[in-house]
């Protein structure tokens, strides 16, 4: 990462205007730094301490259109949903995220307003879990693309996909559906129900509740973010296991409805088929209560693959990257 | 980190052909894991030892035609580039590097082979000093890009850019201009001197020098990624004090006097503003022997910026990101 400076860039400024050490000082100002950071921005390494000796991480790239539209969020939201689809990724070991990497390419005509406050959103959703952006990389390209890298702590064994035994009830936390049915909505060209674009543009993960499952014998826990079905065919496959969801089980909310029956949808594939609001999946033994705020929503049987209400679930089963 | 599944990819499969999985899957098989690495991909998150309770951590893009040419360089010779120039930050610090994760953002009708000798090369470059690579990210996108972050431990206090005082020497570790040097021989269309363009395409970053100018007491440090009149003068901003390097105190390798003379070009112009060679440049207390595998090559003054033999150095310093 290139030397930091402080530096307050221009109304209406470029990245080009304002270059490479430039923006990489104004994007570190954005970022305050907690007590775990012994040494943040601005050296060619950032320094974290990692008292309990065993470090978490996970990354993820986030490119323009595919993954955002800057036309259908604001830079902080997209910023938000940058940092929460990492901290997600801790989330769903069990663990607790306490630093951030963030590497921004972009083209040279892009707003620095725009990358400033993309730094708000990532900052602001890490703060939520405590977490800090120690450090970055900024460079040009055609398109915006954003890499983030977190780090994270956990206390005793992270919750693997693996561990899921037929008998286990499979339970989820968190929103689910709520993104994708925002997302049809403005994909049609509206901008209501309101309270799912904005579940679209800015989820709003459980982070509680992966410490939680944790700490409460949780045998196997993935985030929900390729889609339900494709997500706990990840803990299925990786366990050995079939997975069964029982349709009957979700609580359809007002909105979902709304949109299903506007758009002439079931909302039931939002939910089956959705990805991106991070809400958890995990599997618990059979005969124990799940933590509050977790929902059984199906069981764990001998065999392989996904069934919903012990029958293959017809349509797209998630996002395809290729 | 999507899951990891073993696969063979066909001959002349692209990455549409794979599909994420099948890539993910790929790709991690190539990656041996070393015995810090307490759980490695095909989890949400990685697990890494830290016995000493500090990580240092760093991160880096590389974006196609602008960081890497994929016609000037093969797949493996940019992922051993890409690796170091990670590594080499950690080196910076004086720190060991003991984990990596990749992103790669690619087109769908990237060949999978290139993908697969990408991995081999990080890999490779990353074994040299005993890191692992233990989880990634991929994803569509219309260019090629990389993304690596990566972490590592430091015995004691790393090495900042900030700690330089006037009287100290400055030193420099490493080969330097070579890949400069090499660029501008594969500009002009030619593939010789082989050595330089070699270098070009993968660099030799000196390793273990961090470490042991940490061991010995440097004050200061960073690693030339930008060149080396750019980078001093990242210490010199940071510490406070200019720098002054001594043209004289350089010996020109004869495969630099060689292009310089067919070029027409000063091959001191290679070393002072050339980057990418990933040499380490220091300053050390006056007065004590500088490590083996340093050489003097100019001093720290009370005052700010960067003067070659005493005077500014005319010419574009250093590569500008936008």
């Amino acid at each position: 990462m290139a030397r930091m400076t402080s530096a307050t860039p221009p109304a209406n400024a470029t990245l080009a205007d304002l270059g490479e050490f430039g923006l990489v000082g104004a994007l570190a100002s954005r970022f305050p730094q907690g007590e775990n950071v012994l040494l943040g921005p601005g050296d060619d390494a950032a320094l974290v301490a990692v008292p309990d000796g065993r470090v978490v991480i996970s990354t993820d790239l986030l490119v323009d259109t595919r993954h955002f539209r800057r036309d259908w969020a604001s830079a902080t939201e997209i910023g938000r949903k940058a940092a929460a689809q990492n901290l997600s990724d801790i989330n769903a070991m069990g663990g607790r995220a306490t630093a951030l990497t963030v590497g921004l390419a972009a083209p040279p005509d892009l707003p620095v307003t725009w990358a400033l406050e993309l730094a708000d959103g990532i900052a602001e959703e890490a703060a939520l879990v405590g977490a800090s952006v120690v450090g970055g990389d900024v460079t040009r390209a055609d398109a915006v693309m954003i890499a983030v890298t977190v780090l994270g702590s956990v206390d005793g064994d992270p919750v693997r996909r693996s561990g899921a035994r037929a008998g286990d009830l499979v339970a989820l936390a968190g929103r689910q559906g709520w993104a994708a049915a925002g997302l049809a909505v403005l994909g049609r060209g509206f901008r209501s129900p309101r309270v799912l674009v904005e579940a679209h543009r800015r989820p709003d993960p459980p982070y509680a509740a992966g410490a939680q499952a944790a700490a409460a014998g949780a045998t196997a826990m993935v985030d929900v973010s390729d889609g339900l079905l494709a997500d706990v065919g990840h803990i299925a496959d990786a366990s050995g296991v079939a997975i069964d969801i029982a349709a009957g089980r979700f609580e359809i909310a007002e909105p979902l409805r709304a949109v299903g029956a506007a758009l002439g949808a079931d909302p039931l594939r939002f939910i089956l088929t959705g990805g991106d609001d991070y809400a958890l999946a995990a599997t618990f033994p059979a005969g124990q209560e799940v933590p509050e705020g977790w929902s059984v929503i199906g069981d764990v049987r001998e065999g392989s693959g996904v069934t919903v209400d012990g029958e293959a679930y017809e349509g797209p089963a998630g996002h395809r990257h290729f």
